[in-house]
């Protein structure tokens, strides 16, 4: 049975492994949304890795209660005591030393023998090594097969503790005590305000990113807004009117869709840190994701609210709902040219990938951007004004801006470089990951590249020797217009490992069509702030023999 | 008299090094232009150093003439009998070892001993040693005041023998033989086709390039066009009606002005041929340069044609009228989306610096696209047509793309890369220059930043010590607007050489408002045809004590 099963398990990974599951698979993980729910605060778990009743909802929504039904039958049907296990013990399970645990509704597994024979690969069963399944299955709809359950059942070892399924309380006097559930996969960076990205893993998996691992950026605490008394003010020119949009009025605008992906200023800032103390959130490759964005076009808005392109430099202002404990609510701007161009397809997005905005990416209204750095894209939108000057905002005027290797806190001059718009072009490896152990033979290195202001990638370098010699890596991705190209390409790199080589020091950089490239190395473009790192990607990884 | 002289020539100098000459200066050097007489074959001299004749004529054109009519009068009026040498013995004194020669008119000078006191630096001067000074001061107007001639008299020391003041005879056999006379500062990189550069310390010293010494790419032999009879042939859309333009038909257009600088692909590659062959020109830093142009707009022709921008993708070819000995003519396109959007500012342009084009540079109609590669910018314009692909030209086809270091030309596939549109982020350091001993104390270093696509240089970053610390330097040019920047950043540093110093290694990069950077190294970068090549510029000057 066993045998039988490797087989079967071999197949299905060698069909995985080179071939992407379909991008329907990605649309049916995309409707795992905590937004649903956005005014219910019994479903915001404080995001310990081990609560699973919001998942279970979730699983429901998403049409795998057939199979939780089936759990939950055999769960009451078991007559037998099995061993009761805390979720702590589970959680002290994580690696091959102790054993690799996990669990699915109130069952505990023994994956130990399993995690080399899954399907998706050993490193996406590790993600969820030492808790639930259910947040993972849920991004992967192919795990909804009985088949599935029973093969599972295999590694069965006991249950939970009946304590350890209720549901977290809630902490009232924490700020960020409604802050929404989030996905367990996230590598959390800062838990309040909160920040995290998915692995890398995960990031290349679909070219669209489920909406629950889209990486988060927040400045301030997630706004708990009610989508019926939600009102968009617009200011209107001067003597003119100004508009107070609710969500339906916005519907009424043509609806415009486009695929975008989002990159904050710090992404990579980890490897800054390397050359030298900076100040931000330790960000390492995942601080960029893309969706399907649907939504209001800027231009259409500001057009009714009676604004024009006008002769003199002028930017449009936004301003969130988020606000810390002075009432500072966040903010940035874009110049008012590239808010009035339909070209630019600047959106007031209340869609990401066909569903409501979750909270954690700005319910019920953002900003989109496309081609521009993440900090502008303004989630929970309050207030859209067009303003001769830029935003006064910290973030627009004191922070997201490039300098000098040179320049330190005690010479920066903020006021000397522009604020970040537009990125530059960027590209980096998820897999393999660094340090890891390949097998000799044949490498498959993956992994993504970008570029800001609609330039698309034409181009990624791929180099196993640190450098010397190059191999160009396949591009994956959909079709972009030219100068348009608001979205990421995925690409890969199938190639031989050198005989007798003991380990490789992989290194891609990319190009776009603007012929920019990615510079070598971290040390001339670090900066104070550990924004704009996109030196060439390198990994380092040792081949057994 | 030589102290004296001494002290006024070093406070001039002082002036001169850390002001460039106001561009009123620049303006009247800009009036240099052999196109005024493009008909006239006899002003077709074939670049000889030692020809003055054409220069007296332009100086004549330039306003100088009081200047040289005083300089006849000498000659007339010379009593004894002067040494008298030839062209090439003039030419044979070009270094401090032969003694350093030169000519205005008819006479001779031995400047050896004021090289140094040259108010706008010996290398200005040099540039002129071995041949006569007259396509100099014609570019720099300043010389032209008669206590210059007075203080120049002073180091005569004979004349040149009078047949070598004969025009050179036309070599009416020879394809290039109607090509037009150049500027003797440039550097010659191929004389068939002409292919020349200004060099380095003339680039930077104006931040628009007087047309004389405006970089030259030429892929044909110079067509000689009579601007009565051109006409710029316009195809109309399908079923509509075609244009056939004058020079005067082209004027009723609104007349549109520009400042753009223009760059050729191969800028740089000698660096690249350093790291291993290419094939192509040994472009060194100067395959750049800024005009001033004004034209019609290519968007109002192509309207006036009957064309709008279409959903579909479509390209604008250009055809010129230079063309090899099978008739092929040189062409390229531009996305038709540029070509149409009146931002983008593409001219059918009819003057530069405000004059006719000279012969070398399009006469009478040259396409200019702000933003993009110099191959695009169509010389002698015969031909416009709207097409659903890239122009079939070989310069758009199977030149003029980037492509991996790994690719060779056994491997190449010229369909598998973008034709180059825009640019990349680029600068250099023009002064001092490579292998230059410099004075201990301080170092002015300068040079020019620009890159493509309207993005502006926002930062240009030097070191002294080869890449481990960076200054910030000034920079200076044009107020350019957003997303609009179409011409180059000139920028210089002034810092204190460390004590001991013994040699320094300048570098520069730039980067541009979309955080774009140079990459650090020439080799990852390097390419078959030697093109893009953007890393830092490097050079390397010993300091006396």
């Amino acid at each position: 049975m066993l045998l039988l099963h490797r087989a079967v398990v071999s197949a299905l990974r060698q069909a995985c492994r080179f071939r992407p599951p379909p991008s329907r698979l990605c649309i049916q993980a995309c409707s795992t949304n905590e937004s649903f729910q956005p005014q219910r605060p019994s479903l915001n778990f404080s995001g310990d890795n081990s609560s699973t009743r919001g998942w279970r909802i979730m699983g429901a929504l998403l049409g795998f209660g057939t199979a939780l039904a089936y759990h939950d039958h055999r769960c009451r049907a078991s007559q037998e005591s099995p061993p009761l296990y805390t979720k702590e013990e589970v959680y002290s399970h994580r690696s091959p030393e102790t054993g690799i645990w996990v669990t699915l509704g109130c069952e505990v597994f023994d994956v130990t023998e399993f995690v080399e024979l899954h399907p998706g690969g050993p490193s996406k069963l590790m993600l969820a090594a030492g808790g639930p399944l259910e947040p993972f299955w849920a991004l992967y709809a192919i795990h909804n097969q009985l088949h599935v359950y029973e093969l599972l059942t295999q590694y069965k070892i006991g249950e939970l503790k009946p304590e350890d399924s209720a549901p977290p309380t809630l902490e009232t006097s924490d700020p960020y005590a409604h802050d929404p559930m989030r996905h367990p996969a996230l590598k959390v960076n800062s838990q309040r305000p909160f920040n995290a990205e998915p692995p890398p893993e995960l990031l290349t998996e679909n070219y669209i990113t489920p909406n629950p691992i889209f990486f988060t950026r927040n400045h301030l605490p997630v706004p708990n807004l009610d989508p019926d008394t939600y009102r968009l003010h617009i200011v209107g020119p001067p003597g003119g009117q100004s508009l107070s949009l609710s969500l339906c009025d916005l519907y009424k605008f043509p609806k415009h869709e486009v695929t975008v992906t989002l990159q904050c200023a710090g992404n990579r800032r980890s490897e800054m840190t390397q050359v030298k103390e900076v100040r931000g959130l330790e960000w390492r490759t995942g601080a960029i994701s893309t969706a399907r964005w649907a939504g209001a076009r800027l231009c259409d808005v500001l057009a009714q609210a009676g604004h024009q392109l006008s002769e003199n430099e002028a930017h449009v202002c936004f301003e969130g709902l988020d606000s810390d404990p002075t009432g500072t609510a966040y903010g940035a701007s874009i110049p008012l040219a590239r808010a009035m161009d339909p070209e630019a397809e600047v959106l007031l997005a209340y869609e990401m990938n066909g569903q409501p905005l979750p909270r954690d990416h700005g319910f019920p209204v953002r900003v989109v951007v496309p081609g521009v750095v993440g900090a502008r894209h303004v989630k929970w939108l309050g207030r859209v004004s067009v303003e001769p000057e830029e935003s006064y905002s910290h973030w627009q005027r004191r922070d997201y801006k490039g300098f000098s290797p040179s320049v330190d806190w005690d010479t920066v001059d903020f006021d000397s470089a522009p604020s970040i718009q537009e990125l530059p072009i960027q590209s980096a490896i998820t897999e393999p990951r660094d340090g890891e152990t390949i097998e000799s033979g044949e490498v498959i290195v993956k992994g993504y590249a970008w570029s800001g202001g609609g330039r698309a990638v034409i181009r990624v370098d791929v180099s196993l020797d640190g450098g010397l010699t190059w191999h160009a890596a396949d591009l994956d991705g959909e079709k972009q217009l030219p100068r348009k190209a608001w979205a990421w390409r995925l690409w890969q790199l199938q190639a031989s490992v050198p005989a007798g080589q003991k380990e490789l020091n992989i290194v891609c950089k990319a190009v776009d069509d603007s012929y920019n490239v990615q510079p070598d190395t971290v040390a001339p473009i670090w900066n104070l702030r550990g924004v704009l790192s996109n030196a060439w990607h390198r990994i380092h990884v040792h081949v057994t023999s």
